[in-house]
C-alpha cells in the first residue's frame, strides 16, 4: 500500500463480544482495509479498534462501522470508567505512510458530512481538524458527556460542525478529527516513591513547561514496588522518544533514582525507533532507504 | 514477499557500464527477484549487485546473471585492485525474513551444482555452507587468486565442491556461501591520532580477542582531519550494534576522545536498528509486532 492512513475509532462497548465482532466485522468486510488490533476493556466498558487503508478504504470501512454501532450500541444503558459522549465516541484519522495531515483533515471533513446526512449523528471536529481552539482538545467537547449533551448541544458555543442542535437519541455525537500517531511511552523508575514519578511527570509534560508533544502522569506500580512516569507522546516527529527519556533518566538522576526500563504500549510507528538508533549510534547522513525492508518496497512500487 | 532471501553476487567487471547492465538485466527479467542496489567500483574492477526474492526465483536470477557474466568477462584480460578468482567471483546468500540459515545453505548447495553442470564453472562452498573449516573463510580459497589457480586446483587439498580439477579458461572458479547479513559500520573519533583508531579497532576484533562477529580496522579520513574505527558486523543478532559501539566508546574515552559520529554504508536489515532502539530506552518486552509496519504486513499476510 502506498498511502497508509490509520483509523482508531473508539466505540461505547466493551463487554459484550458478540456486539465487538458485528461491529468490528464491518472493518473485515471492507476491501482494502486491514484491521489491525481489537482492544476491549471490561471497567472502561469501551473498545478501541485500529485499522489502516488508504483515504478511500478507510473512509467505506468507518462509515460501514459506525452505520453498525448506532443500530447496537444505545447510551441511555451504558455505564463504564471512561467518559463518553457517543455509540461511536471518537474517531481520528492518522497520517503513517505517504499521506499528509491535511490528508486526514479533508478525510476527517468528509467523514463527519456523511455521518450527519447519513446517521443523523452530530459530528464535532477536533484535533488538527477543529474549526476552533476550544474544540482542538477532545476532553473540552466531551464534558458533560452523553448524559448532559443534550443541553450542551444548546448553548451558543456547542453548534456541532455537522448536524442540528439535537443529540441523536440513543447514539449522542461523535467526534471526527486528524491527528498524529500517538505513542504510549512509559519510564519504570526504580524507586517507590510516588512524588518523584509526579515530579518528573510535571518536568516533561506540555501544560506545566515541559515539551510541546508530551502528556505525562506519574503513577504507583503496586505489584511492582516501583513507580512510573507514564507519557503520551503525542507527535514522535517533533518531539522523539529519545528527548524525553534522556530527559527522564536526568530528572531521576537529581534525586539518586534510576530508570529500570520502559515500555511501549500498543503500536509504533517504525520511523518512531529508527529515530531512537539515529540519535544514540550518532549516525551520520543515515537515510531510511538504507534499511532493506524500505528499498525492497521502494523497488517494488517502481516496477 | 513471505520469504526473504539476498544475494549479493560480486562481478569481475567494474568499468564497462555496458556489460554490467547486461549481466544486472538478468535480475530485472526474472519475475519476482527484486533488484536493490549495484555498486561498481572502477579501481577495483568490480560490481557488487544486490538483489532479494523467495528461494526460486533468487536461485533462477543468480543462474542467469552466471551465465551472462562468463559470456562477458574474461579474467585472462582483468585488471583490479581487489582480489578475485572468478567471472563472478563470490555468490553469498543470505537469510532476511522467514528464512533460516540451513534455507541458505541447502540454496547454495543446489545452486553451485547447477553452476558447475551448466557452465563447466568450478564451485568453492565457503563461510556457514563450507564443507570443511579451512574453506569457510573467503581469503583462503581465493589465495593466488585467478592467475595462480590453474595451479591452486590440482592441489590435494583444493579439489572444488563442484566440479573438476580444471578452472574455467576465461572465468576462473566461483565461491558459493551462506552467511548472515553483513553491516558495515563505521565510528569516526574527534582526534587525527591514527594509533588510536588501531588500538580501539585490535580491542573489538575478533581476531584480536575482540568480539565473536566483528572485523575492524583503524583509518584516517585524510579531508576531515579525523580517525575511524570501520567494522565489518558480521553477525548482527550475535553482536548487535549497540554493543560494539558502547565498548568503543569506552575505549575511546580511555584515550580522552570521544565520538563524534558513526556510519551505517549500504544496507541494513531493519531488526539492526530496532535492538538499538530496544537497548538504549530500556524496553521491556518489546515486540516486534508492536511496530505498526510489521503488524500490518502480518495483517495482509494471513488474510
Amino acid at each position: 500500500m502506498n498511502r497508509l492512513i490509520e483509523c482508531v475509532p473508539n466505540i461505547s462497548e466493551g463487554r459484550d463480544a458478540k456486539k465487538i465482532e458485528q461491529i468490528v466485522s464491518a472493518i473485515k468486510q471492507t476491501p482494502n482495509a486491514v484491521l489491525l488490533d481489537v482492544d476491549s476493556d471490561h471497567d472502561h466498558n469501551r473498545t478501541v479498534i485500529t485499522f489502516v487503508g488508504d483515504d478511500l478504504s478507510v473512509e467505506k470501512a468507518i462509515l460501514a462501522l459506525t452505520e453498525k454501532a448506532i443500530a447496537l450500541i444505545d447510551l441511555n444503558h451504558h455505564q463504564g470508567e471512561h467518559p463518553r459522549m457517543g455509540a461511536v465516541d471518537v474517531i481520528p484519522f492518522i497520517p503513517i505512510k505517504g499521506a499528509t495531515m491535511e490528508n486526514c483533515i479533508a478525510l476527517a471533513q468528509r467523514v463527519g458530512k456523511q455521518i450527519w446526512e447519513k446517521f443523523r449523528f452530530p459530528v464535532y471536529l477536533y484535533e488538527e481538524a477543529a474549526t476552533r481552539p476550544e474544540r482542538k482538545d477532545l476532553s473540552n467537547i466531551r464534558k458533560g458527556e452523553f448524559e448532559h449533551f443534550a443541553q450542551k448541544i444548546l448553548e451558543s458555543d456547542w453548534a456541532p460542525d455537522f448536524g442540528e442542535r439535537k443529540i441523536h437519541p440513543t447514539a449522542g455525537v461523535v467526534a471526527v478529527g486528524a491527528r498524529m500517531p500517538l505513542i504510549a511511552f512509559n519510564v519504570n523508575l526504580g524507586t517507590d516513591n510516588l512524588e518523584i514519578a509526579k515530579k518528573i511527570a510535571k518536568a516533561v509534560r506540555h501544560s506545566d513547561g515541559g515539551f510541546r508533544f508530551v502528556k505525562a502522569l506519574g503513577f504507583a506500580l503496586e505489584e511492582r514496588g516501583i513507580v512510573q512516569v507514564s507519557m503520551n507522546m503525542t507527535n514522535y516527529k517533533k518531539t522523539p522518544l529519545f528527548r524525553v527519556f534522556e530527559m527522564v533518566k536526568r530528572e531521576a538522576e537529581r534525586y539518586g533514582v534510576s530508570v529500570i526500563g520502559s515500555e511501549i504500549v500498543g503500536l509504533a510507528p517504525q520511523e518512531a525507533l529508527d529515530q531512537v538508533a539515529d540519535f544514540y549510534l550518532q549516525l551520520e547522513d543515515f537515510q531510511s532507504e538504507q534499511i532493506l525492508e524500505n528499498r525492497l518496497e521502494h523497488a517494488q512500487t517502481k516496477s
